[in-house]
Order: structure tokens, then sequence, then C-alpha cells
């Protein structure tokens, strides 16, 4: 028999926004001004990297998600008679509900596979041919593979839109997009062209480029705030931090990142601070910078947030949860808004949510 | 090639009503008043223990089940938009199904985990986290965990509602609410508070209780109906009959309850007689009481009720099945029924069902 | 990092009916008149063996699949309320994902069982048992099992209808519909009962008519349309190629059945090629017929079209997937639509989507 605590089973439940800082997406929806221009060239296309979307897309993809979030029930869900196949092939529960969720709320149906021992794929049967049964059965798939080129191979046989919920190593872009979502909540003035050079932010991220697909396509997605960002500094005493060319890549996007090993040296300067220590590699994963590690008692920066994609291990202590740098927690729930935000735009449904201009009409 | 019997494929399908007893919802429905109050104390709030609820509070949701069971299809299905979160950590087919017609019965969207080795506990996330997830993507969760502990471990995270679906051999609330249910149906006098003396029934166990985790709810359930019953009856071999403080508690509630190993001794004298034969230990189960069977040949008393939670094995024989005292498939089917009451009132959607007071108005 | 080519995720996606054939169902459509009545007769019936079914019923399945396949998107799904239980007790993705996609395009909710391990059946649960409690749970089953008889020992127990997805080595009998289906697009003028002796046409099946599930439905099914048939040509070099009685029952359905071993000798000769390499034994499944194999290299007669279950290994060349006799990519879409049509029926929905005659009244 468990012992009861009947006073834990008669407390009221707490209110939906007691984390800190989910209160945040009506500040920035009122900042930013509507253009469904970008969205609208979201139509029908795949979502594979990070390195697709412009600062003026995103910004747009952070307003509708903002939108969602501040609305608590759609009247009229947009994805009604939609179906989702949502392919997990590789473990995953919190992304996986992150994408059902938001699918679900925006009114869609869904088919999961999530047991790759359970597919055609045990029947040895091609990507190709994989990419063209999900045509026959669904309107937009989301994929998560441990290996990176998979849906890539897929793309030539696919007649609608597949999302890259995480290939391997490579990328992840609607976590990156998650990721900076919750920093414009947190500073919404951050999103404008316009900043003033000293309100620039410092970003410390604790994690491999060349190995976490989530830092990877973060990278990529800060590129595109490079005006707003002061300094993007790597904590890591890994190897091969960086693979061919990725450097100079966010350096030609204005990025300016350097590397640094004295994590409590750096954090008193760093406003944002992004911590991932899970590297996924083949079907199995490493943890990695163990070394590094936040806690409620790390020389934190006053007012400074902290970011972390979850599931965590060691690296991030639970003692920070209920403190103001937690902002993980509202990362997560902002998560399956974005998703909302995106899938809308996927499938043609923009329309549905706010006035588009009348394309192609005389 | 499977040799086929055309006269079986062609006859037509039995109406939905040809099991004993499924036709009697009307008869307890018509026999309690109708009260809201009971119901809405259920809002957004946990169910973990058969030992939250009290007999007011039970006899309404029988109540609301009933009403749910008498008609055919909902007009306004009340949970449209709601999404449940159905996440069983041990095998089972039969409850998560149970729960998931109820949910989509009421007209919600449903994402489900029913395979441990897909999830972020691979990964080593703690309860705290993944109920913290939880909250981010549904509005209510379903839980099986073979560690009776877990759910009590996830309450102080969770902002929405949690459905105990068995944890270990602690408890299975619901499973006893529908047990109870359709000894009401059977008898809807029992619900009475002014229930002749002359009318009491006696009830007799086959199984542990302290190590079967339905036997458990059970009695628990059984006790807010003490006025009702002359006497339980334990029929059981084990050792270790009942956890410390067990039988105090169920004698504190009122129950009188006998141990007993003479099972054709019994039979005779008793009204109901429920028969369960596996406990869970850890992540496999193991069969007890398999000296204790019920045939047809048994001395059942006439008019007497069975009632097995299911599945069955060799301890309930099927010849049993096409007898009157079959009322272990209406409880089956009825518990659809309990889970599509209790998640209405769960979930605040009493008003869509019934006319609800006035609260907190001036 | 994984090489990309912004091209690839730049192009626009091509338009849905891309593929060979799909675009003929209108075609069918307007040469069949409506007759509903065949249709009634399936209301509440299990689908178990092709067996079940005559010409007329099957003509206006495909009448009625073609309606749908014609329609982008239905304005009033005749299935909201309705729930499946879609239990693959054998892995499967195509399948699965065939008739969940039919039943949500029809306004459906949908429970899944996918895992075996996970179920009752892990406890030793029977057959009748496990139909018992589908009962409760849902309006329709979908049941795939690598034992033949089981669903058969379900059926006594039933009383929602079943369809079977394949039951070992037995039967499949919505796939040999949506085989037939493709060939009635292909040549709607096949479905006449007054078709000219010249016009028929010549089929050849590379596969095992004892031990191919697929083969087995579809040559019962071929049966019905004997008259269009001038003969069907079993291409194999395995022994036992047909069970006791089966070659006979064909015979007397009018089905001219002849075995080659020649591929390239037969082949210009044939309008319809069939082919399949997998045969189920248990639980796994054995490759058979590798020596005949299907490639753009074939001699293929002009206008002749090339069908397979799917999912495809070798022996059909992914070269042939860019040639007109590519009909199996077609054929597997079409095969959505035959179920819907079928499910449709069973489910007591005809009337939602065609007039019915006024049954039964005076």
């Amino acid at each position: 028999m468990v012992e009861t605590n009947d006073a834990q089973l008669d407390r009221p439940l707490q209110p939906k926004d007691g984390t800190a800082g989910i209160e945040r997406p009506k500040a920035l929806l009122d900042s930013l001004p509507e253009d469904p221009r970008p969205l609208m060239t979201l139509s029908s296309r795949h979502v594979v990297s990070s390195r697709q979307f412009d600062r003026e897309t995103l910004v747009q993809i952070f307003r509708l998600a903002a939108q969602y979030e501040s609305t608590p029930a759609l009247l009229h869900p947009p994805l009604a008679g939609k179906i989702l196949i949502s392919a997990f092939y590789e473990p995953s529960t919190r992304t996986r509900l992150s994408f059902e969720s938001a699918w679900h709320r925006l009114g869609g149906d869904i088919m999961s596979i999530t047991d790759p021992k359970s597919t055609g794929m045990a029947k040895g049967e091609s990507l190709a041919d994989i990419a063209e049964m999900f045509n026959n059965y669904g309107d937009v798939i989301v994929l998560r593979n441990n290996e990176g080129p998979a849906i890539y191979e897929m793309l030539d046989s696919l007649r609608i839109p597949i999302i890259n919920a995480g290939n391997g190593i490579d990328e992840h872009p609607t976590q990156a997009m998650a990721d900076v979502y919750t920093i414009m909540k947190w500073r919404p003035e951050l999103a404008r062209t316009d900043l003033p050079a000293g309100q620039r932010i410092r970003i410390g991220i604790i994690g491999v480029p060349s190995r976490m697909r989530t830092v990877r396509s973060l990278l990529l997605t800060l590129g595109c705030f490079a005006h707003a960002i002061e300094e993007v500094v790597i904590l890591s005493r890994e190897d091969d931090l960086f693979d061919e060319g990725q450097a100079q890549e966010l350096a030609e996007a204005g990025l300016k990142v350097r590397v640094a090993t004295d994590l409590d040296g750096e954090l008193p300067s760093l406003d944002v601070v992004y911590i991932n220590a899970i590297a996924w590699v083949g079907d199995t994963f490493e943890a990695m910078g163990m070394d590094m590690r936040l806690s409620a008692a790390s020389p934190l920066k006053k007012g400074a947030i902290v970011l972390h994609p979850l599931a965590r291990g060691e690296e991030l202590s639970t003692d920070l949860d209920k403190t103001p740098h937690n902002w993980y927690f509202a990362q997560a729930r902002g998560a399956v808004f974005i998703r909302m935000a995106l899938l809308t735009c996927m499938v043609r449904r923009i329309s549905e949510v706010m006035d588009v201009p009348d394309v192609g009409r005389g």
C-alpha cells in the first residue's frame, strides 16, 4: 500500500500560467505588425533545415504562435479534416506529443507510428516507397529518424509537406524556433531591426554544435537575429566543436561566435544561457558536457534566463525550477504554439486565422 | 486455407444488449434523484485513490453513468476540443481502450503512450519532469504504471488532473467504481440510505486484498455502502491477506469482513461473487487462488451475480457466460460509462450534460 | 552535417495526381449506374473472405470508391462519432494507415493496437474474450493476425462487424478489392456484363495461390469477373501452388487458370501483370519467386499495367516507377477509397452519401 497524503490530493490545481514567463506572448504579439506574406511562402513547403528561414518569416511565425498562445480555445479549428502522419522512428515522447497536441488543438486527426519494428521498414522497404505511401494517407508528415540523410532521401518522392523533427545529429528546426520564440517573448524588442546597440544580448550555449542537432539548428536560427546579438559563447571542453564550414556559415550570417571553457567565469555576463547535454549517436545517445552544470548556486546574471530543450539530466539542477531564471518550462510550452503556427501555414490554412492578401486575382 | 462456415458469416449480428443485465441502467437512473453538487467537487481534481470518494459522490457518478448508458448517442459531445494523454507504462489493452472509448464518445481527442521504451523515461527523465511535460500537452492524464508510488511523485508538478488506472499493487479506483456500478444496476435500492436490514447483501471476494489493486480499491468503495452490506467474505488460502491497517480501515468504515477458505460452502449464501486471480508484481503478474474456481457447476445462489475485472484465466469458466450469473460482461461494458461520467466532471463540463446551480454569483 | 540541396527544398510539391492512372475514377464512376441495394446487404456484416462477395456488390463498392476518389473533401463526414478499433497483431504500417486514413476521412475516431506485447493477449486472454471486449469499445474492428483461424474464432462473440485485414496465409479481401478496383479504373468496360469476347483481358499473377493471402483473395475476386477474363496465368516455379479444392473452386467460378514458368515468354501477351513475392509464415515472412522479376527491360505488352500489393522488394524494379506500366502506386492510393466505401456500408451510413430506397416501410 502506498502511503498517501490527503492534503496532496485535496489541494486545488495550480493555474496553468504559474510558470515564469508564459504570460508574455501578448506583449510579443502587440509589438509585432501582422504581415501574412512571408507565411504564405510556407504553403506546401517542406521544413527540413533552419537554413530555409529568414528573419521576416520567423518573426511572423512567432507572431502567429503568440496569437495562438494568447487565445484559450479556437472557435473554428482551422485544420478540421486534415490528417497528420506522426512518424517517430527514434524513441521520443516529448517532441511527438508536442506536435500531436499542436495538431489536435488545430482540429486535425492523427495517425502515429511509434515503433519502427511494427513498420514496413522491417520488410526492408525503401525510404522513397515509404514517402510514396505517406502521400496517399495524410496531409503532412512529421518525421524523426536517427539517420540524418533519411529525410532528404524521401523528398523527391513526396507530394505532401514533411517536417524534420530531428534527423540524427543534423537538425531540429522547430525546436530552434521554439528556443528563439522564448527569447522573443522575454524581450520582444529583439525582433525589431532598429534595436540600439546597447540593448544587444549575450547568449551562452553549453553544448556541441557539431554533434547536437538542437544546437546546430539554434545557431542557424540565431543567425537571422545577428543584429540583436552581441556575442554567442560556446561553452564546451569537447574537441571538434564545429563541422567543416559550420563556423564560417555563422560568421557570414553576422553572428560573433567565441568558444570558452570557464563556465562560472562567463555566466555573470550572459543574458541567455542555453544548455543541452544529449547528443544522438545512431539509435542511442551520449551525454556530454557533464562537467558543466547549472544550479541555483551558479553565478547567473540577474534577470538572465536559462533554456533547455529537455529532457534534462543532471546538467540542469531542479533547484533552478522555482527561480525566475527558469524559462525552460515556458520554452517547452511555447513549442506547441510554434508548431501550431507552422502547421497552419504548411497546409494552406492561414486564411482561416488571419486576413490574407488577395493573391493572383486581377 | 482456413475452413470457413458460410452460415457463420451470414448470420445477422446479435443486438448490442444481448448480455445479461445491461438493459438495467434506466432503472438505476430513475431511482436516483439528480444532484450535481457532489460532481462539481470533482472539477480539476485528481483521482488516485478510492479513499477520495464518499457515498454521495459515488451515487451521482453512477447516476450520470446510467444516463450515458441509457443514451445511444450524444448530440453535443461535451469534450470537443479536449485532449486526453493516455499513458500506459504497463501492458494493457482493456483498460486503455475502455478509457479511450469513453473519451472519444465524449468527443475528445487522444494521444497514447503504449510503449515505455519509446518514451523519455528511456532517457532517465524524472516523474516530475514528465508531469510538467504533460501539463503542456493535454487536459487530463490517464496513467497506468507498475510502480505504485509513481503517480504520487507526479502530483506536485501537475496542473492538469490525473486518473490512476492502476498503480502496481496499490489501487485502481475507476475499476472499483465500475464494479459497484454493476451491483447498483442489478439492485438499484442498494444506493438508498434507508435500505431495510433484510435487504442487505452478502458479497464474496475471491482474491487477495493486500496484493491485488482491484480488490483493494473495491473494498474501499464498498466501505461507502457499508449500510447495504451484511458481510464481505474474503475467499483465499494466501498468507498476509491484509496490509497493516487495511482491515482496520475497513472496519472503521463499517464493513464487516471475514476470511474463509471453503468456497463451495460459502457460495450458496452469497449474493455477489467477485473473482480475480491476477496480482501484478513489478512488470509481470502472478496468478493466485487458482485452487478457487467458478463454473456452471459451482453451487451459486439462485439470482446471485458473478463479477470479474477481466482479463480472466482458468479461474472463471466460460460455461458461466451463458448463465444469468454472468454480470462480468455487463461490468466491462459499464466501465466505459463510469469513465465517461468521471471524465466529464474532471474537465469542468458537467454543465454540458446537466443543469448545475449558479455557484459564486451574487 | 547532412549535405543539403537547396533546390530540392525549394521546388514546389508535385500535384497529387502526378501518378499514372489516378485521374481515372471519374470515368469509372460515370460508366456505372448507381444501385444502393447490394451495398445495403453489407450493413453490420463481417468482411472476412473474398468468397462473401458477388459481382453486383463489388461493382457498387467500386462505384462508391470512385465517387469518394473523385471528391476532394466530404462536407458532412458520414462517420462522425463512430469509433474504429484498429487491431494489428502482426507488423504493418501500410495496411494500418490505409484503413485509418479511410476512417479519418469519413470523420470517425480511432483506437489502435500496434504491439501484441502490450495487450491482454500477453495475459493469455482468449480470442472470444477479446471479441467480447471489442464489442464494448468500438463500432467496427479491423484485424490483422498472423494466425489464419483467429478471426473465425472471434465471430461468434462479436456484436460489431469485423474486417479481415490479413489472416496469416489465408485471405486479405480488401486488398483484392483494391486490386480489381484498379483494373476497373484502367478499363471501366470490364465491369459490364455485355463485354464483347474480343475485349477480354489476360492476367498474369507472379505469386503462389496457396501461400499468399493477397493472391488467394485476388483469385476469388477475379472469379466474380470471369466473363471479362480470357485467362489467368500463374507464374511460379514453386511446388504445391494450390491448396486442395482451390483450383476447382476457381474453375467452378468460370475462371480459366493456367500455370507457367517462362515469365518473359508470357509477358508480351498479358494485359495485367500482378506481382508479389512475400508470403507470411507465422510471425515472419518468406520471399519467394525471386527468380521472376519485373523491370523496365521486361518484355511488357504496350499498354499493359503492373500491379503489386506493396511493400516491394527486389522483384519489382524501381525503374518501372516512371513508366506508364506503373499502376501499383494508383493501386495503393485507391485502396483508401475502397476501404472508405466498404466502411461506410458496414456501419449503416450509406444513406449519408447516396439516396437509398425506403426499406421496410408500408
